[in-house]
C-alpha cells in the first residue's frame, strides 16, 4: 500500500505481543491505520528471520509484512511511548510469558486481550491473568469470528471490543478505522471473553456429530443448544445473555463449528469416526485448545452449578473414553423442554 | 420397521397436507410414532404413483414410505376423525390451495403450520392465512433447522413447536415421541414463524459474500448482523428477542447460510459471481423463496419502521441491479456501533 492509499494513519504507537497467526494479522491490519506498529516475538532468531524476510512463514504464510511494522524480541526496545498493548499470547502460556517479561507499562496504557481459552487448573480467563499482572488497569477484550489468514488478506471481518469503560473500547475501535476489520463495541467484558473461551468444546461436539455421519440438522442443533449452555454458564458468571447472540458468541461459534480449518472440529471428527484421542494427539503437532478447555469447563460448571449436557458428553467422550454414539443417545433421550424458559 | 422396533405408536389420526419433501418427511417420521398418518397430495395422478410405488420420487427420492402411511388426493377421504392437521403447503400457494379444499374440520382440531415465507403483496405469514381459513382455532408453528432428506433418513434433528397455548405445543411435541425428531416447545408463535420466514433473505446475502470470494469471517458477520435485523423486525412485530437465538432463528439461519444445498444461498452465490438474476432464474426450475421474500421484507420494514441494512442491500442487488461489491462497500462504510444497544 502506498501513502496515497492510506492517507489517514493515526500517530499512535501500538505493541502487539505474540507472533502467532492472529497476532501477526492484527499487527498487519493496524499497520494500515496506525503509524507505528511493533510486533513482539518470544524467539530472537525468529524475530530476525521475520525482520529480514518481511514474512512470518510458520504462522501466517503467504503474506508480506508492511514496512512500518517493527519486529523485535527485545521488549524494552519496543515499549517506549506505547499507547496500547495487544496481548495475543496463547492462554496456556500467557502467565509464564508475562512473568518472564520486564514490562514497565504506564498505568494509563490500555491492555487489549486477544487470547482465547481457559487456563488449566486455575480456570482463569486470559483477562484475569492480565489483570493480575497489570493491577488496576482496564483490560479490553477483543474477540469475534476472525480466521487470521482472512484478516491478513483484508477480507471483511467483524469483531467486538469490550470494556467496563466503553471509552476504552471506542479507543480500540478507532485504532482500526478505515481498515476492513470492523470493530463493534460492548460493555460486557466477561460475556465477550467467555464466548471465545468455551466455543471450542462445542466445536468438538460438532465434529463428533459430523464424524458419526450426521448432517446439517444435527450440527445446527449442537450449535444452538451449545450456545444455550455457554449462555447459561455466562449468566452464572455475571455476563449478559444478549452478548452470546452476537459476534463473539454465536458468530465465533458458527465459524468454529462449520469451518473445515477448525482444529477442534477436526479432533471431534476423528473421534466420531472411531479414533482414540491419544492417537489423534500423537499424529498432529497442532494444539486443539478445546481438549484442555473441555476439562476446565467440566470443573467450572460443577463449581458454578449449571447444567451443560453437551459439554459434559464431550468431556466423557474425550477424557473418559465414552463411546460417541452412546453420548448422542444420552443427549437424544433427555426430556425435551420449553426452548426459552430452560435457559435460566 | 417392524412392530417390535416401534411398540409404542399412539392411537392418533394425523393428516399432513402437502407432498413436498418436508411434508413427506414429517408424515414419514410421524408414521414411527403415530398409528394412522395420512398424506394429502394436490395431484391425484401423483398420489396414485406414490401409493403404488411407496415412493415420492420427485420431492424425496431414495426413501421408502412405510405401510401405515395413507396417501390420497381426496381430502374428504382422509379427514375423518382427524386429531391434528399439519399444513406443509408452500406459502405462495397456501391461500389458493386452502380455498379449493372443502376442509370441514372440528374446532378442537389443532392446525400445525410448517410453511415458510411471506406471502407476496399481502405480506401475510402462513399462520395468518391459516387463521383466516380456520377462524377461532389455535395455530401451532413448527419450525427449525430441518433438511427434509436428513429427517427422512432419521438423522437427529431438533425443531420448535410454538403456540399461544403451550398445551397445544406439548401435544405436537408428544406426537413425535420416540422419534429422532426432537421437538422443543415455545410460547412465541410470532417469533418462531418470523425466523423461518425471513432467513432466506440473509441466505442470499451470505451467498453473495461467498460469490465475491470473501471467507468464513464475512459469512459469520452476515449471519450475526442478519440475525440482529430479523430480531429487530421481530420485536417490532411483537416477538420475543430470545426466540431468535434459538433453533427456529439462529439454528435455521446457520443451516441455510452455510449449506451447499441451500437454493437461496445458491442464488446469492451466482449473483456475487456476476450473473444477472433473470438469467439465474431462467436457468433453474427450483424456486428460491428468498427472491420474493426480499421484496416483501423491503416493504415490511418500511411499514414497521425498522433498519435492516443487509436486507436492504440484498433487495437493491437482486431487484434493482445494484453492483454486489458496491453493496458490500455500503455495508462496510456504515458507522460502527455498540453491538448490543443498537438492537432496539
Amino acid at each position: 500500500l502506498t501513502a496515497d492509499d492510506q492517507p489517514k494513519r493515526s500517530q499512535h504507537h501500538v505493541v502487539v505481543l505474540g507472533d502467532g497467526g492472529w497476532g501477526t494479522a492484527i499487527a498487519l491490519t493496524l499497520s494500515n491505520s496506525v503509524e507505528d506498529v511493533r510486533l513482539w516475538s518470544y524467539d530472537p532468531e525468529y524475530a530476525k528471520l521475520m525482520r529480514e524476510t518481511r514474512r512470518n512463514p510458520k504462522y501466517l504464510p503467504g503474506v508480506k509484512l508492511p514496512p512500518n511494522l517493527r519486529i523485535s524480541s527485545n521488549v524494552e526496545d519496543i515499549m517506549a511511548d506505547v499507547d496500547a498493548i495487544f496481548s495475543v499470547i496463547p492462554s496456556q502460556y500467557l502467565r509464564q510469558t508475562l512473568d518472564g517479561l520486564a514490562l514497565d507499562v504506564k498505568a494509563r496504557v490500555p491492555v487489549v486481550s486477544c487470547s482465547k481459552g481457559v487456563e488449566k487448573r486455575t480456570l482463569a480467563l486470559p483477562s484475569d491473568i492480565l489483570k493480575q499482572r497489570f493491577p488496576g488497569r482496564d483490560i479490553i477484550i477483543f474477540s469475534g469470528p476472525s480466521h487470521a489468514e482472512e484478516v491478513a488478506h483484508q477480507l471483511p471481518t467483524t469483531v467486538v471490543a469490550a470494556a467496563d469503560n466503553i471509552d476504552q473500547a471506542i479507543f480500540v475501535q478507532n485504532l482500526f478505522e478505515n481498515t476492513r476489520l470492523r470493530v463493534y463495541t460492548s460493555r460486557d467484558r466477561r460475556g465477550v471473553e467467555l464466548g471465545g473461551a468455551v466455543k471450542n468444546v462445542v466445536a468438538i461436539a460438532a465434529g463428533i456429530s459430523d464424524g458419526l455421519g450426521f448432517g446439517d440438522n444435527s450440527r445446527a442443533a449442537i450449535v444452538c443448544r451449545g450456545l444455550v449452555e455457554i449462555t447459561r454458564l455466562g449468566i452464572a458468571l455475571g455476563a449478559r445473555r444478549e452478548t452470546f447472540s452476537g459476534l463473539s458468541g454465536m458468530g465465533d461459534l458458527i465459524t468454529t463449528c462449520t469451518s473445515p480449518h477448525s482444529r477442534n472440529r477436526g479432533v471431534g471428527l476423528r473421534v466420531g469416526k472411531g479414533e482414540r484421542l491419544a492417537d489423534i494427539l500423537r499424529s498432529t503437532e497442532m494444539v486443539a485448545e478445546g481438549v484442555e478447555t473441555s476439562r476446565s469447563v467440566h470443573e467450572l460448571k460443577h463449581q458454578v452449578g449449571v447444567e451443560m449436557p453437551i459439554a459434559e458428553e464431550v468431556y466423557q467422550v474425550v477424557h473418559e473414553g465414552k463411546n460417541p454414539e452412546e453420548a448422542v443417545s444420552t443427549l437424544m433421550s433427555r426430556a425435551v423442554k420449553e426452548e426459552i424458559e430452560d435457559l435460566i
